[in-house]
């Protein structure tokens, strides 16, 4: 498995239509075979701040889900949403080592 | 449910060590009944930062981790290995709402 940690800086007037195009990216994304989660967060401190945690099986299924309609779908709808550019962290993965138990 | 991402950052020589202790810790936590997902990370291209991430039921949940014998015991094996000061953000869910598709 690998995980993609998304930080993302939207803009205050934003907010609300990021949780929306950014739910909706996740009910497509978690359909794909190759998604084990794709959760969605806010920052308590920071409310213009969003967490995606992205667990893929390998990286062929995040490069797969770059190509899908949903993916970019979203990312046009909230590039222009955007405070600052994303922060994005690639990782790997000590426990659990089970795709079973990363399954949403 | 609220997220804990934590974090932190170990000296190179405190590595295995380090993801020993947090796998220890990890199969107390997921036996909590409020804890949902105990994840440990390492992160790529910074090999000494590692990330949990932990999701609780709610924030009593999350008082009553910090009281069990695992966490204790984590808490004193790691404090030493850190190269510096460890960063915690505190995240509210958007997405999946169920608390059931949080399950490890």
């Amino acid at each position: 498995m690998i995980v993609r940690i998304i930080d993302l800086y939207v803009r205050e007037q934003d907010q609300e239509a990021f949780k929306a195009a950014s739910v909706a990216n996740r009910e497509g994304s978690i359909l794909e075979p190759g998604v084990l989660r794709f959760d969605v967060l806010q920052v308590d401190t920071e409310p213009g701040r969003f967490v995606l945690f992205e667990v893929y099986r390998n990286e062929q299924a995040a490069a797969d889900h770059k190509q899908t309609a949903h993916y970019q779908a979203w990312r046009e709808a909230v590039e222009p949403m955007m405070a600052k550019p994303r922060v994005g962290t690639a990782c790997t993965v000590v426990a659990p080592r089970d795709p079973e138990q990363w399954r949403s």
